[in-house]
């Protein structure tokens, strides 16, 4: 099985990078699941029913989310019918949504699993606690696991990493919206990555406009962050090729699209 | 003038790396001037006179330090003497060390800066600043700057490049321990990468065996971190060409010799 | 001297509250100055220029402010102009407004003084050596000198009372909301407390609607934070006398008007 | 029932103030069970099974614990057999030792719960749904509930006052080491208070030597944090009256004795 993830979309330059580039990425990869981040996708903030209609329309699968999840309200008239999407599972019993999906393709099941870091981030239950009983789940029903763990702390995506090596396809992490070159296949058979990074605006702070945060970290007042719709763009993925056998890794290879790193089909 | 940065140096596998791996690096990359993180050179924390007299030894030129600066000791016994190191330069007044050292190569001079970040980490003096501060006065006495931004936040870091884009030969981030693949000249000629990553163990987390981590996520009961001695090692780093002229960057290439990304000379 | 300090005004419930007691306040301990804390009075966030004129209307000689200060976007638009009005003096060089004040009453001169702590707060400039910078400036010219330290932590507030003991009449602490039973004069005459409390709804926590705060902890959730505008309230301050000659202080004194703490004049 | 609970004992100054003050004080009060916070009573870090004992011995019936649970190893030794004690109840399932216990007192039981806050400390599983959990499996057993809530934020402590309100006799706070003077019986029934203090050396910085604080907040270095063992000392606690037929409190008085406020038999 194939899995083509792309990071943290920010903003209509992260949906329009994914619509232009979609196709050009599936003709190239082949994967037979795409998933997404979609916790930006509303001007950076949050998603709506419309930019998850649009991403399912232009060819995305699954979307997966995570701290921004309700920074736009109409998300809590859709989430519950949501059937593509994931937010975070270790948020409090009772959150609308659902932790994890099971996303069928050729006959075959892919769980799909998104779970958010406690280090520098707001209170939730134990991810890795969580992580275990979910996979315990859901390799009842397949040996194919793919995992988004939405953290701050590089410590906590890695230590993540190791816990679920050799129970989960591969474990991608998401929310610094930076791409690391650690992208591996560890000892137990788990692709791996601490961050996948972010699509949308290139020249900016994480997809903001960079003067406003600049003025941020200079005064501490309170600045409009904008996300900017003109400009140069980019997008982070990884691709990930699982063994059909015994539903671990073969393969994971990381994917930058920008101008200093040129992606050649 | 051209710079090999080596990241945060973990323990005794880190410096064995160095040793092993300098040469090397120095036949390959030709660098005028050679720097290495070093604040987690003695066993994962701080650095002792013994390693700062081995890595200058083996061809270290300058070592930059961080939030680890102070974990040995001893450190305070030698830093006021050690003209080849530098502490984050927004230490509080009156910190024994400096900030900001000047490195003669070749007739030329080359500004080193050392800085911390704020979000997620101990409350500092504001390294934006700062950094605008020691910028001035090392452009009196040269056009080559570099700055170890030693920092936890990808925004704060990005923002720290884009603050002294223009400014500074070259900004490089540590901390993180796990290199970013977005090194770039951003566009007013400053090379920039969020983080340069680690040396030292591998199959690790941070440079630390992985199970006291995962232990200490799951309990939150003290471990005791170790760094294994015996196993696979990583080697980060990156190489900037500077303009002679500009003292702007033509280039930076990022570098990271282990199993799953062999490095070829 | 006598100085009358009221705590955090919150919202309408908070102003009501100064109003319909300030001067029963005044009758009884015939205060030289009266001073409150303004940083939550507009709706809990924040003060606007009519609220500011209000409260001196109403009897106010000093408004201290905190992390609020830039809540209401119109403060930038009268704090340069506002003569009674400190904002912590810690915020970066160039920020709106100032940080010390001199007060003038009967002939002698209050140094008011505002800083804000770093332990659980945004970073900020060290709040200490900005009181030695301050206390050394005032002391130039009075030797009344009234601080108050707007921070979280305990441990913060208690240090920078021993830090400015016998060179200060009085550091009062803020933003907690919940008045401490720690008054005391420290050994070298400062008038200290840890937290003077809040003014405002006193069936709240801390000034907001309780129930919202508790779906917010239970669920993680956005929630409206909303100030009672109907039910109980309470008022929180401290009275302290300074002694003429030394200005250091001969008493502080709790005052807490609730329900359950009954205020007989 | 009636109820003492003393705030945390910090050191053998702590120690010494129990040891010399609860024969006064169960003279005075006259309490049914007596409780007190032991998570710092050894060397300000911790607890030993000496100092269990010791304080079985000079009269506590129950001991609470917090943040400093695990500090002393040889708590790992006797914490699973110390009935008298327990540890927050909401640290990660399969920890040592206990989160609740029934003490009994005159045929009649006590359920004693301890709970640690989130908010500015490390993460736990949520404090709130726990507390709901093991108040349904107490109200099985009795009507009396005890709950000493280790939290730093006043926010989380007083909507977790708000949120057991009616549901248990009372619900202190403790962790901050200064007293509040917000002690009150809630509209529902109980008994609260945001923090009851400490129990220590008064001349302190929350029971640690003034000078090696400040030190830390002016250079950031490391500073050995002693309990000075000469000096003043203080205790802080409250005595709680709980109503026998309906088990909710009828009344909550703090209790303060050192030289500032000096405590008359
Ligand atoms: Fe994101
Ligand atoms: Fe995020
Ligand atoms: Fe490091
Ligand atoms: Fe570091
Ligand atoms: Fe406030
Ligand atoms: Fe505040
Ligand atoms: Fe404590
Ligand atoms: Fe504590």
């Amino acid at each position: 099985m194939k899995i083509l993830f792309i990071g943290d979309i920010v903003g209509k330059p992260g949906r329009e990078m994914i619509k232009e580039n979609i196709e050009i990425l599936k003709t190239k990869f082949q994967p037979d699941v795409t998933i997404v981040n979609g916790e930006n996708a509303a001007h950076g903030k949050g998603i709506t029913q419309k930019i998850y209609k649009n991403l399912l329309e232009w060819g995305v699968d699954v979307i997966t989310l995570g701290n921004h999840t309700w920074d736009k309200k109409e998300v809590f008239e859709f989430i519950d019918e949501a059937d593509h999407m994931v937010r975070p599972a270790n948020f409090p019993p009772d959150t609308p949504g659902k932790g994890m999906l099971f996303h069928e393709v050729k006959g075959r099941k892919l769980a799909v699993i998104n779970l958010q870091g406690r280090t520098f981030l707001p209170p939730l239950d134990d991810p890795f606690r969580k992580a275990e009983t979910l996979i315990e789940e859901a390799q009842k029903k397949t040996p194919y696991i793919f995992i988004d763990f939405h953290a701050e702390a590089t410590s906590e995506k890695q230590a993540m990493g190791w816990f679920v090596d050799g129970r989960v396809s591969a474990m991608v992490g998401t929310h610094t919206h930076v791409q690391t070159s650690d992208e591996r296949i560890l000892p137990k058979g788990t692709a791996y990555i601490t961050d996948v990074g972010m699509t949308g605006p290139y020249d900016s702070v994480l997809g903001v406009e960079t003067g406003a945060v600049i003025r941020k970290f200079l005064t501490g007042m309170p600045v409009r962050f904008e996300i900017p719709e003109q400009g140069r763009t980019i997008l982070s993925a990884v691709f990930i090729h699982i063994n059909e056998t015994s539903g671990l890794a073969d393969h994971i290879q990381r994917i930058l699209i920008n101008d200093d790193h040129p992606f050649f089909q």
